[in-house]
């Protein structure tokens, strides 16, 4: 057979160099113990579902985009998230699940989307959603920031700010100036403040909406200060509308327990500018930024929604969740050299042999390793310097050497690859010293 | 929206409930950490790849169980295997890697087959190998039986034999007896002998080999004893082949190796009927079995392979792995009760209310997350026989009460859920309790 097929993986597809999976493997783990502190349970659904099932919800954008196909009789289709599955999971096995159900699932999803730098067709996400029976109470909406913290704090991040806001207060506000279907409109124009300015703001707003909405408006937009401030300018806008109480009320409890729930101040702020997946979220929504790295937009993001599975079931279960997109985010934290992979390694310890005699190579290994630590081994019939090498791009930090003085002693030489130092010791002596 | 889809898993994919789903990603983690202490590295290829590429070895029944269809101008596959997109990865990446290379892959794999029970068409394997440039080491072939055990021993399994062959024996053998062409039919009948005796089998192969050679086999076959009385047994048959005397040595080194690996006798046995995939191995092959669950056939199964990736690329890279095939295998002991997860939880305490004042709660949940442990936390508006209702469906041991009097006095109440003892004590007491 001489005629060879070229290996290449397709494009949009992560594939990482051994260095980098196990950053991304060692963050995906931090992700995943941290949800599990805060007691959410696993769940792993198929990649493959049926699709009608699967797209139940679905239509427009989201619809081009999924790896739709047959099998036999089958119409199937790829995941293209995590919440459908989780719409149908709940709805699937209502009867064996506890209320609220609390669930995290870390796994791949696919988009058939054009491939760009940094976006992929086959993708990480990283979720937590709390599911209620019929109701669900607001504190869990304050719990989630604690998870967002704890997450990022655990991944070594400090300064982050986790933003929040009610959709209830935009649309409330909405609603009392009558406005409720040019909210997405406004919403896009309010977006560009940062670009264009209020005024030009202001200029865009009043071609199809009167000057006194326009100032209400502006004034909702232009309230400022910390949390508290902007709790207190929200009540003082005296607006007579239901949800905008209720939004505000919700803000309020909310600010107080994401408090409770050990998130500092200063990584949490109050941003009313915020809105999220407009027919989905119907309370509290979050994003989260990097401060120093704004330009890559919402690293974590979610909200509460009053009907998960409204598609499978007239039963009412409403949540609040969140997700990272961690193949989108690691790919944007090495772009920017906010992480490194480079010195990443599996083994502590590499084992290499100077003489054909791999007894004592073997038995050091098995040592090393029944004293918990990770231990490669290197018996090849190579040149002692090519050994070096391979010890230099595992990244090891320490390599075992045995050669025939070793072996004729019962003694190792433990070299410190990051110092250079090297010394022969007893094998004992070895293991303290490298752990 | 009234019409409802019906929410439904496809047949022959596994989908768990969250306690057995926690035990399966214990058994995946312990997998995974074991096979990192032999200095595996990570890898996480696509889950689709170009038919083209991921096909360019297949045929016949595989071919026909692949998810294969195409998606715009691209003829896309979904992997049947982590062995092909190794095979890939370690030629396209060959530049980039450090041989021998070690990889671990733990994912899920494709395969349409009839659905059946315990039979899956998506489903996990967890794979080591080490692949060498152009050569590699037979103390390869004997760390790979300590990964085995190891991996076993840290599931919780004793009583597990690690049965070993080499396929040079069996082509030296048939070689010798110019049967190269029946190889295949001999070990079909041979694989027979514990059901049907060796007279039959006997009978069987007399029907097409003269009689001298079939003396020959049945002696083969009916070598006993430990291992070192089988390595003898085979020298004194005295075949002069020298793939066979090559077999022989290697299954003597390996013998001698593996022990120095750490498997202890009793878990390691020479097997000279395993033949396993006739086309790929060449050398040590691998099967695991229960002892006492012999019926469930090789938990774990591998070998040595002399051309990995012949269809990409005209370097010669040999290699040696085993696969686990977890989600089989996950099914397998939890129907014959070998393993049970009915206790399994994530949360070590829920934090219940009994009042409508949650701050308390909240404080305290986040204290014992501080105190890393995982907890979970029920602030609903439900009533207390639900809670505690709740608190048995998660099995946590440990339940925090907050009532009215804890708040009041600064104290909690530490429900054992086990004993169903309980103490109104300080916070600071009730972490030690529960550690």
């Amino acid at each position: 057979m001489n005629e060879k097929v070229k290996p290449k993986t397709l494009p949009g597809f992560m594939e990482l160099l051994p260095n980098e999976q196990i950053l991304f493997n060692k963050m995906k783990e931090t992700i995943q113990k941290t949800y599990e502190k805060y007691g959410f349970l696993p769940l792993d659904t198929p990649i493959i579902e049926d699709a009608k099932v699967l797209l139940a919800k679905a239509g427009g954008e989201t619809e081009k985009q999924i790896y739709r196909f047959e099998k036999g009789d089958n119409d199937l289709a790829l995941r293209f998230d995590l919440t459908v599955p989780l719409a149908k999971y709940v709805t699937e096995y209502y009867d064996k699940l506890s209320f609220p159900f609390k669930r995290y699932q870390i796994g791949k999803v696919y988009r058939g989307e054009k491939p760009q730098r940094g976006r992929y067709r086959e993708f990480y996400q990283c979720d937590v959603d709390i599911i209620g029976d019929g109701k669900l109470s607001i504190i869990n909406e304050a719990e989630i920031p604690g998870v967002i913290y704890d997450t990022f704090k655990n991944l070594g991040f400090d300064d982050f700010t986790i933003c929040v806001n009610n959709r209830k207060i935009l649309n409330g506000l909405f609603n009392s100036l009558e406005l409720e279907n040019e909210s997405a409109e406004i919403l896009r124009i309010i977006d560009k403040i940062d670009k264009i300015g209020v005024e030009e703001v202001e200029k865009e707003l009043l071609k199809n909406i009167d000057s006194k909405k326009v100032k209400t408006i502006l004034e909702f937009i232009a309230i400022q200060g910390n949390n508290a401030e902007k709790i207190k300018a929200l009540e003082n806008l005296n607006l007579d509308n239901e949800m905008f109480k209720e939004g505000v009320e919700e803000l309020k409890s909310l600010s107080k327990f994401i408090k409770i729930f050990g998130v500092p101040e200063e990584n949490f702020k109050i941003d009313l500018t915020i809105a999220r997946g407009l027919d989905y979220y119907t309370g509290t929504v979050y994003e989260t930024f990097l401060n120093k790295y704004r330009s890559l937009g919402s690293i974590c993001s979610g909200g509460r929604y009053d009907n998960l599975a409204g598609y499978y079931t007239d039963r009412k279960m409403p949540g609040v969740g969140i997700s990272i997109g961690l193949s989108r985010l690691f790919f944007q934290l090495i772009d920017n050299n906010i992480i490194s992979a480079d010195e990443q390694a599996v083994s502590d310890v590499l084992v290499i042999s100077m003489t054909d005699n791999y007894e004592m190579c073997a038995k050091v290994a098995t040592i090393l390793r029944e004293n918990n630590l990770n231990v490669g081994i290197n018996i090849e019939d190579q040149k002692i310097g090519k050994k070096f090498k391979y010890a230099d791009n595992l990244k090891v930090k320490y390599v075992v050497i045995i050669g025939e003085d070793e072996i004729k002693n019962d003694v190792v030489t433990l070299k410190n690859m990051v110092t250079g130092e090297q010394q022969t010791i007893k094998l004992e002596e070895a293991i303290k010293l490298i752990k």
